[in-house]
């Protein structure tokens, strides 16, 4: 139990951080209070989508700047000095400022430095007649788990506030080597193994889609800050889903890459130092606009990875991407072959995501005569180790009984945010014994795995019969705050190394409300699914909360094949959005 | 402690079990009891070099096919039917069982079913007009440790015995889906933990080219089956050197891969199932001829492992090997850079290790007349991370306790072996907080050594400054049996996890026993190191044990690197033979 003057502590530094961080935003970015979405959140004052609400404090050629470029345009306008640094820079950090006082998503604008780091930029052009890095001049943000040498790393808690970082960490290091400019840290949930960005230090991230629903979490500030334009990619880490549920819930592209392929290190530490290679590792990953920019930076810095992190393997990416048409899969006439996965046995999928699962599987199948990308799409029985692996991967990633995180979060007497409050349980480390006992299973569970994507012929030789996976994200959809469920069906490929990716598809319509009306009983599968049926059971939740947030779907692949994946992302975007245009254009045909 | 029935348990089963092996050695392959070498091994019966016996009793044809062949040529002649595989397998067998009557190399002669193997080999060539796969018809041994369907997985355990395995091991598998006929599995010591391949079910494996020193361990029977190529190529596992330590006793080529490379599940359990996820992983690797045999066999199997193995990760292998001419190292114009690492702080490098490391770096300096290699040689300061990753290592690979082990030795009343008896302690799991200490002192380890292959410019951006290492296997030669010591310069890359090689260099010669006469008195570094200096003791020891054993050195690069690491060991086997055929041609030319 805490007592008054630690109760006391937690409240004091907060407001230290609080009134530094509003410090931080220049008086000449401020809006008026008049523009801020009404609080609280309510079905009445509706969705009150902010997304593009930065443009009216914009001026033009910032627009220009945030809105009309990818990674790759972006780098050769800096590049052929097109657009300086500082300009580049001063343009994200004036919508990061813009974004963050609408929802909130910032725990540290860095926008002094990240100007004066893109004047140097500028200045080493012009001296050497040459970019940096091949990053030159690039705005990206960073979770706030991720040290960044004079800086807190607080993630959200009193215990760890103003004790600034004494060095980079090693991704930081990379990504200012190739010449990144890093405008802002991120909001995250207290813990960070939550669904909502929310803690006590920093406050509640609000999603600027929809402000009844969640902006998702842990990288919450990261999908909220890249989906408002305040930088043009963001670097999250992911264990249950911490990249792909903000991902979807802020309608941008989210990619958890395989374990060593991005430096993790140098981040605040959750639990006892060492723990994670004993069970279960998190990973780093970006969240973005596009597959392309996901591609265009990846290719960057995953080969230079080793240079940097002690935690990462080579891992060459290839020079350029095929096109979808170019693609060769394993299919009998080189077709992509991408299974389909539903249920995975612990939840069943809520209406509007059998929906969304059946529109990607009906675009996908076939020739796609805009793109070109031969595909031949299977519906996959749920393997027995897909069920089985949330069970293990909960189970893997609670060996150290929470001891490190208790002490930080009673040290200054803070309470639990309301979704841990029922969740959190400090408990003591397992014995290794049984942790032996769980990465046994993990293997077999991970033996099983390899049936789906091969199949052995009368001689005994192996042929791969797969070459992706689509899966739902969640069996919901982007639930109102404090809502989120089920985090089995993300948490499952960390279990399994899996890289994996989000792709939105499109926003929730009126129509969709519609859907499972009434809702069909059929059989409950557990305690989670029992949950996950109140959010489409309109007896709990009002329908029209959806509206407007993003359905998307998950993309997965076999372990290590990180470029792999970011091609299959691609492929079905591509095709998904040609689907779109048709569709349009059929609409327009019809008008 | 053990009683009388229980000690005639272990008793009864080896000799069951040496019955059953000695049955299958077909009598027409017996040799004469006075070929056999005299033991006990002594100075005054001298080394005894069995290496060329075999000829003795082999047809010409045998002796071409087992001697005359490199993995590419012979699979070229197997797949054009120059020869039959039957025929092939024949002839390693032959070769293996003499080999086996003269070193007591295998556990497991599997003469009958590689016959019969390839028989279906060339009945499918003979109706397809293709071969069955890459390495069709290839005759390969493996270490006793992998299961192979209907076959003891012993490692030399009476507990174990009798129990034929279920099914393959994944590596088992993909070998034979490939096209591999596997002749024999091979011995290794009791309990897998020592450098001496001797068990008390199935005895001692001797060095064939010296019987008064070690044959190694724990891959031993790989080694020594190798040498006298009774297999063309051998499969061992290595944790603290159990792969590099017989290829440099038997004066192979052995290859460490790094983890997540080739297959190693399926194998007998030494420990808890699923402990060493939690500390520390062996890997299996290949023990073959030259490092070309070791590059052909790799390009087929580590592409394909993942369709196998559930603990491996896609690697591509180059499709063609660059010659030591075109390779391209980090230099400034493009030399391969080459660090050598001499002790590592623990142990003095004995005289002739020291010898041998300054004619490597000799010869590799500068660019090579008759490979065109360009090499920079630099001499590197022991890094501390080095000295201190021995004792992290040993820790790690305690933490068990070593309770399933302890449970399968007394369980049939088995005593220790002579080496083990000193050393084997059984105890309990440590708690799962202290094995998370020492990951995080691994992680500091690896943090440390980034520097040594790359620095970073005023700019802060990285470069690579430093392509491989060259550092030695031990740092004495190969000791006499029973007389290995320090295992740190083996097992400390594992901890690392970088890909490391044995390259044979050349022979002990007469010369060699004079140098360090008398042996420099130095600062004595710790118990191992004073053990270390007994073995060129002239008190101690008499030198003339060393005559004929081979020199070699250790090839280390960085993690995940493994087809470099062969184009490397590539080179400076290159380099070092033609060193070797200049010296030659200098000395005829002097004749």
């Amino acid at each position: 139990m805490s007592s008054p003057e630690s109760a006391a502590a937690w409240k004091a530094i907060a407001a230290r951080k609080q009134s530094s961080r509003a410090s931080r935003i220049p008086s000449k970015w401020h809006i008026p209070s008049s523009a801020l979405p009404k609080d609280p959140p309510s079905l009445e004052n509706g969705p009150q989508n902010v997304l593009d609400l930065p443009r009216q404090f914009l001026s033009s050629a910032e627009i220009a700047i945030t809105e009309d470029y990818t990674v790759e345009s972006l780098l050769s306008a800096l590049a052929s000095k097109k657009l300086s640094c500082e300009e580049v820079a001063q343009a994200f950090c004036h919508r990061a400022a813009i974004a963050h006082q609408l929802t909130n998503c910032l725990t540290e604008p860095l926008f002094d430095s990240a100007v004066q780091r893109a004047k140097e930029l500028d200045a080493y052009l012009a001296q050497n007649g040459r970019p940096f890095g091949p990053l030159h001049g690039l705005p990206v943000s960073v979770k706030d788990t991720f040290n960044v040498k004079g800086v807190d790393t607080s993630i959200g808690l009193a215990y760890l506030c103003e004790k600034p970082a004494t060095e980079n960490a090693p991704l930081v290091s990379l990504l200012l080597s190739l010449g990144c400019v890093i405008v802002a840290k991120t909001n995250i949930p207290q813990t960070l193994a939550s669904l909502d960005s929310v803690n006590n230090v920093f406050g509640r991230t609000m999603n600027p889609i929809n402000r009844l629903c969640t902006a998702g979490g842990s990288s919450g500030g990261e999908g909220v800050l890249v989906a408002m334009k305040g930088s043009i990619l963001g670097i999250g880490t992911d264990i249950g889903g911490s990249i792909r549920v903000p991902a979807m819930c802020n309608g941008v592209y989210g990619f958890k890459p395989s374990n060593n392929r991005i430096p993790y290190g140098g981040q605040a530490l959750t639990g006892r130092e060492g723990m994670s290679r004993t069970s279960v590792q998190a990973v780093a990953g970006p969240i973005a606009r596009s597959v392309r920019d996901i591609d265009v930076f990846l290719r960057e810095v995953i080969p230079r990875a080793t240079l940097w992190a002690e935690d990462c393997m080579p891992c060459p990416w290839p020079p350029s991407s095929p096109s979808s048409q170019q693609i060769q899969g394993s299919g009998p006439n080189g077709e992509l072959v991408i299974g389909i996965l539903r249920s995975d046995g612990n939840c069943t999928l809520l209406p509007p995501i059998t929906t969304i699962l059946n529109e990607v599987a009906v675009s996908l199948q076939g020739t796609n005569t805009r793109t070109g990308a031969k595909i031949v799409v299977k519906e996959l029985l749920t393997p027995r180790a897909w069920t089985r692996s949330q069970s293990v991967m909960s189970k893997l990633m609670g060996v150290d009984g929470a001891v490190v995180m208790n002490h930080m979060i009673t040290s200054t007497g803070e309470p639990l945010v309301p979704w841990m409050s029922t969740r959190f349980r400090a408990g003591k480390a397992q014995p290794l014994e049984r942790v032996a006992e769980l990465q046994a299973q993990r293997s077999q569970l991970e033996r099983e795995m390899l049936n789906l994507w091969s199949e052995v012929d009368a001689h005994g030789r192996r042929r791969q019969t797969l070459d992706a996976i689509v899966c739902p994200v969640a069996p919901h959809p982007v639930p109102p705050i404090e809502g989120y469920n089920a985090v089995g069906m993300t948490s499952s490929w960390v279990l399994f190394d899996y890289p994996t990716g989000t792709v939105p598809v499109r926003s929730v319509v009126e129509d969709d409300l519609e859907l499972g009306r009434p809702l069909p009983a059929g059989n409950v599968l557990g305690s989670w699914d029992a949950k996950c049926r109140e959010l489409w059971d309109e007896h709990v939740t009002d329908r029209r909360v959806y509206l407007g947030t993003p359905l998307s779907v998950q993309v997965v692949v076999q372990r290590g094949r990180d470029d792999w994946l970011c091609r299959v992302m691609g492929v079905i975007d591509e095709v998904m959005k040609s689907q779109t245009q048709t569709q349009s254009g059929d609409v327009k045909a019809r008008l």
